[in-house]
Order: C-alpha cells, then structure tokens, then sequence
C-alpha cells in the first residue's frame, strides 16, 4: 500500500534550461497521487532541507506553475553542497531527517547530477539505517550528460541545441568580411565532450565548426597549430569548438596555461580559460584576426531556444519518479532508455543510485575522429533526435514571460 | 518615366539578423518593377562594385530567398571600405562607373550604417558630376541605432530583443545559489548607449539589471564601486550591464585600462574589453565572485530570437526603397517613421543621403537617469515597441534552416 505523507521536491548542481520542467512534472504528478498530501519545495537543494526552509508548493498559482515547463533556471534556488559520509559525520542527516519527521515527510525527489545522485543515496542508507520510512528518488539533470546508466540527460539536449544554432550563427557572421578570420568557441564540459561533439551538428548549415577538441583526447598545441595550418592554407576562415576541459598529455588544464603569456603573476586577474589561451597562441603563430567567444552561462539557461524532446523527457522524468515512489520504488533514479532511433522514442527505467553517483559517461574514442580533432557520425547519430523539435515560449511584450512563484515558506516546527 | 535598366543590391559594415530581411525586399518588390530587368548582388558590398564581382540574384531558388527574411548576417558578404572623397582620388570611381555602365546599372541599393550612406552620397554626386543617369538609394542597416534623420535602424530591435532575453536568462542563473555573485555584461555600443538602455527591459522579469553603464555618460570608476557597494550591502546578487564603449571623462575607453592590471606589457594579449577591466576592479574592491560576459556577435546575429516588429520594418524599407527608385528619387535614404506609439504604427520616408552620413544619433541624457547608472522611462518606452512579436523561424531536424544562395556569377564586362 502506498505511503501516506508528504513530499519534497529539491533542485541542485549548475542550472539548465529544463530543470524546472522536471520540477513541474514531480508538482503535477504529486498532485494526481493521492497518497501524497502536502507538496514542498526545498529551498538550494539539500541546504533547505538542512536549514528547514520549504516553500509550500500548493499555494502557487497554477498558471504559474505551468510556466515552470518553460522556465530556465532553477526555480527552488540551488546549492553545490556535498554531505559527508555518516559513518563519519551524522549531523547533517539528524538535522534532516528531524525535518523529514517534523513535516511528515515520506517522499522526496532531488533533481541533480552524479553528486546529488550520491546525496540521494546516502539520504536512502541513512533512512535505512535509523529505519525511517521514506521513498527517495533521484531525477537526472546535467548539460553535461555525463550520468551513467541513462541514455542521456535532461539538459542537455537544450544546450547542444543552443550551441549548435550559435555556431551556425556565430559561423554566418565571421564570414562576411573579405578577410581571414580564427573563431575560437569554448564550450562547457571539464571531463565530458558532450556539448562540444553537440557543436558537430551545426556544419550542417555553411561547413562550420571545422574543428572540434573534445576532453577525452589528450590535447597537443603542436598537433592544433598544424591542423589550423592545414585549413588555414585553404580558407582564411576557420571555427574551432573546444570544450572547456581539455588537457595536455600530462593532464594539465590548457585554461591554466595562460602563465604562458605572462599574466599569472597578477594573480587578481581571472582569464578567460581554454579558448582565451588557443586564442593568444593562434594569434602569435597563425593568424592576427583571431578571437574567442565564450557561451558561459546562456548555454544553459537559454529556455527561449529549448529541445521540445528535452523538455518533454524533463518533465517526463519528473512525474515518473513521482509514480514509481508511490508505487514503492525507493533508491533509484529515473533514468532515460532510448527505445528507437527514427522516428525517436524514449522511455523510463529505474537505475540503483549508487552505480549513478560518482560515476561519469565520457564520449567513447571511437565517436572521435582518429586525429581527435573532430566527431564521427556515430556522435551525430546519438545527439541529432535529442535537439529536435521546438517548444512555443509564452511571450509578453516581446520577452519570454518566465514563472514566478509566490515561495509561501512552511512554518518551521524544528530549528 | 521610370529609367529602364539593371539593378544593383549590396550590404555593407557589420551583419544584423534583419539586414538579409531588406535584401529580400528590395528582390521581392524589383521582380514586381518591370523598368527593372536584371537584380544583381554586389558581393562584400561596395568592393564588388570595385571589382565587377556580381551574384545574378535572379538565378537564386525562390525557396532558398524567402528564407533571407529569417536568415542573419549579410548573405552576399560585407565590406568596411570607404570610398575617399572623387575631389582626391577618382580611381575607385572610374571603375565602380565603368562597371555601372557596362552592366546597364540604372539603380543601385546600399544597405548599411552611416559610412555606408556616405559612400551612397558620394557615388550619388559622382553620377551627377559626369552625367550618368542612376538612381541610389541607401537603406539603413545597424544594431547601434545610432543613424541620425530615422526614427531608429532596422537591426536595433532585433538585437535589443537578444540583450533583453539574455539578461534575463544569466540574471536568472545568476540567483540560483546561496552565494554572492556579480556578473558584469558587455554589450555592443562604441558611442551610441542604445543597446545598453534596451537590457533596461529584462528588469520586467526579476529585476535585473541593477545598473546600466552608457557611453553618453563620462564613466567614474569611484562611482561605479560606490554604486556597486550600495547594491551589495542590501544584496550579494547584482547584475550590471555596459556598454562596450565607455570611457572616462578624459574621454579615455575604459576597455583600454587592461595595463592597470599589469597587462599591457605583453602586448600580444587581447583582453576582453570593459567588462574584463570591470571584472577585476569589482574583484579586487567588493566581491570576489564576480564574473564578465559578453555577447560578442551573438547579439547581432541571433535570428532564432529576432523582433517581428524589426524584420518586417527591414524587409520594408528594402521594398520602398525600390518604389522610392522607380518613382525617380535619388540620393535619398529610406527612413523609418513612428506613426503611433500604441498601436505601434511605422511607415517610411525619404531623407537626404548628405544628412545622415557621418552624422551619431545617442541615447539624449534627458533619457538617462540622474545618477548615470540607468536609463529612464523614455527610453524604455521608445525601444519597447521595437522588441516586440517573434518571427516563426523554419527549423530543419532541431536547427533553424538559414537560406543557401547558389550565387551564380554575372560574367564580367570590364575587369
């Protein structure tokens, strides 16, 4: 028999465009179970959990509410908070958990990335161990797509979307001039090349990027001055994506080389990492009209670009963990299984927690081209059906009209 | 009566999302005019005319040209050439009329900014001084706003739609974690403040930007860290957005203040700009979590995201300004005229080339607040109507599908 109680829903780890559509699909599906009563939102992740800070999720405005399917950003707020083993640190979980018991708590989803997987899966241990009664569900959430277990997460699709237009445009507008031109893109990803491999599906437009280095591939400086030699020969007009991890072979970040201009020792002065570093080689050795162009944060909280399929599989996850929880599942994620490529479908399975957390899914080597400076079809082929489709953002007065939640708190009974 | 004979279109100075909008209209409406008989395409604008390098616009697929009006950047490539005065050098213009008259050219379209009606002015009085018969007409073209005789520029409401959007997606992000952060965005403007003042329209959404930094206003580092540390005692979060072109009141940029750092001894490394500098100031003085932004050419380029009031006031003025033509002006730029605020109405009219060259329209002060940090109620209302409808982008498998000219080459008579 279902648990009767209440339930909480959290956010955590960097933002995305669809991480709210998850949460409205965790809101709308609480709402249809009626095991479930009071539905809370906890304030930047675990934190609010720890803190006793809820938002009371019942006393928004449901067309509000509804807004969050199109709503970048966060909305509960966000934390990067790690929980330490309690084996070795219990204080944190008693904290919480003398929440979860104070507000009747047996429910609660967190929407996140491999770490919040692991704070899932402690969460589930530490229940066990005391033997309170509580369903936990993690629901996946990265740009990056860096989770194991799941074909892929929601986010990404949104970004690769957002990258792969912009270079399409970025691309259209550097070739204009009749003059030579190096376009350096950095994109995000430390360990995973996901988003970079994404910027492939752009040369479908006017050829651009031409090339594209990935963190999986040791990077060489020698190796890129000649391949952009190479091209340079031919064209005056190059796009490079990288991503913003790459490393030399001795596994130093490329963004750290920027000593190499002299610069760290005024170490107040923040650079502008790997294409900022690429940009002032290239314009030493190759080309002297060179620059470099960083996405930073729009690549993934720029909702008024989203994938439909993404956001539909954001929300998708959401209410599926919800349904799972009252059917009992508890310590698994809701993960995303690809059932068919053309035309493509998906569908939901539940992974254990603890083979998610702390793992991370690279791009295998042999999507990458043997130079390892661009991707094979086998990446397009995986990447292509997550950017497709269009989703219709409401718009007010020419900008897109994005949810605002009222954030009633719940009274606190314990801190 | 109408002059019989060709026509000539070409872009010029940098692309906005729209300008490809007026190409079509000035094809669209010279296919309707039968004085006119062959469209030719000037490529990289004015030099094309210099070197007999022309695109027949006729043998384009009529599919591929619809989709100009969506489609960024300038299609037939741009130039930033500048034709010096025929009393001190005729070379340029023996060939352009050379080209003219072995090409039967009687109408030649110039879309640009203020350089561009200059060299449409001086082309125009050259015709005049050896008697050749063609009519030119300049359309105006920039995301700066900053023509002079026009209500504004088709490409401004585009852009300002993209700043506008994307302050409040990064403002958005910003918020999300329980820390302090300052985010510092750049945008275009070298004199002209206009695109600054548009971000004003994102603080609809959760109040951001907290401050706005022109280029009308002498900028004052001690004022900008006093109006920084007001915002920070009350909060951490602040969002602030200048413009790429201010400068001291010794008229100095403050772009170029990178050596404060200890930068310019390497002279071999570009910086970022104003808000690089900012960054660091901010970084050292008030908050160390702070962080730079800049658009780059994202922000005139982003056609997924374009204003439908500014593409159809493009592909406007590129129509009148053929009507404008046959109907016997010359000499004239097609401006923009604001009929009616609410309903927003515009229509077009002719003003003189000689009165729009080299001539700055900026942000009038009475338009920014007091204090230098904002701009007032005035100025939203003037960019308002400007941002407003969306345009329904074509998409191909998740990418917007941009026009693909074949560019057929007109043999050449002279060169």
């Amino acid at each position: 028999m279902p648990k009767e109680g209440n339930c909480v829903v959290a956010q955590s780890g960097g933002p995305t465009a669809v991480i709210n559509a998850s949460l409205l699909g965790v809101i709308e599906e609480a709402m249809k179970q009626h095991p479930i009563r009071a539905i809370y939102g906890a304030k930047n992740g675990i934190i609010g959990l720890i803190d006793e800070e809820l938002y009371d999720l019942r006393m928004e405005d449901p067309e509000e509410l509804k807004l969050l399917k199109t709503t970048p950003s966060s909305a509960l707020g966000s934390c990067r908070y790690q929980l330490k083993p309690f084996e070795h640190d219990e204080k944190d979980y008693i904290k919480i958990f003398n929440v979860f018991e104070a507000h009747n708590i047996r429910y609660f989803f967190y929407i996140g990335g491999n770490d919040s997987m692991d704070t899932a899966d402690k969460l589930t241990r530490y229940a066990q161990k005391i033997g309170y009664d509580i369903c936990i569900i993690g629901i996946p959430k990265t740009i990056d797509n860096d989770l194991v277990m799941t074909d892929h997460c929601p986010g990404f699709g949104s970004a690769a979307k957002y990258i792969a237009t912009s270079v399409m445009e970025i691309a259209r507008d550097a070739v204009v001039y009749p003059t030579n031109i190096v376009t350096i893109i950095e994109v995000m990803g430390r360990n995973a090349g996901w988003l970079a491999a994404a910027s492939a599906l752009a040369s479908k437009d006017i050829g651009a990027p031409d090339l594209i280095y990935l963190p999986e591939v040791p990077f060489s400086i020698d190796k890129f001055l000649d391949d952009v030699r190479n091209i340079h020969k031919k064209t005056g007009k190059i796009t490079i994506v990288v991503s913003e991890g790459i490393k030399d072979k001795e596994g130093k970040y490329i963004a750290d080389m920027s000593h190499k201009f002299g610069i760290d020792a005024f170490g107040h002065v923040q650079l502008g990492g790997a294409a900022f570093v690429l940009e002032n080689i290239i314009r030493e050795e190759v080309e002297k009209r060179v620059k470099s162009i960083q996405f930073n944060v729009l690549q993934r909280s720029a909702a008024h670009i989203m994938s439909k399929t993404d956001v539909e599989e954001a929300y998708m996850v959401g209410r599926m963990a919800v349904r799972y929880a009252v059917e009992g599942a508890c310590g698994y994620m809701v993960a995303i299984k690809r059932d068919s490529d053309n035309p493509y479908s998906s569908s939901t399975e539940l992974v254990e927690l603890n083979k998610v957390a702390n793992a991370e899914k690279l791009v295998p080597l042999a999507w990458i081209s043997h130079d390892g400076n661009y991707v094979k079809e086998d990446a397009l082929n995986y990447i292509q059906p997550l950017i497709e489709g269009e989703v219709e953002v409401k718009y007010e007065r020419g900008l897109p009209r994005y949810a605002k939640l009222r954030k009633i708190m719940v009274p606190k009974k314990v801190v």
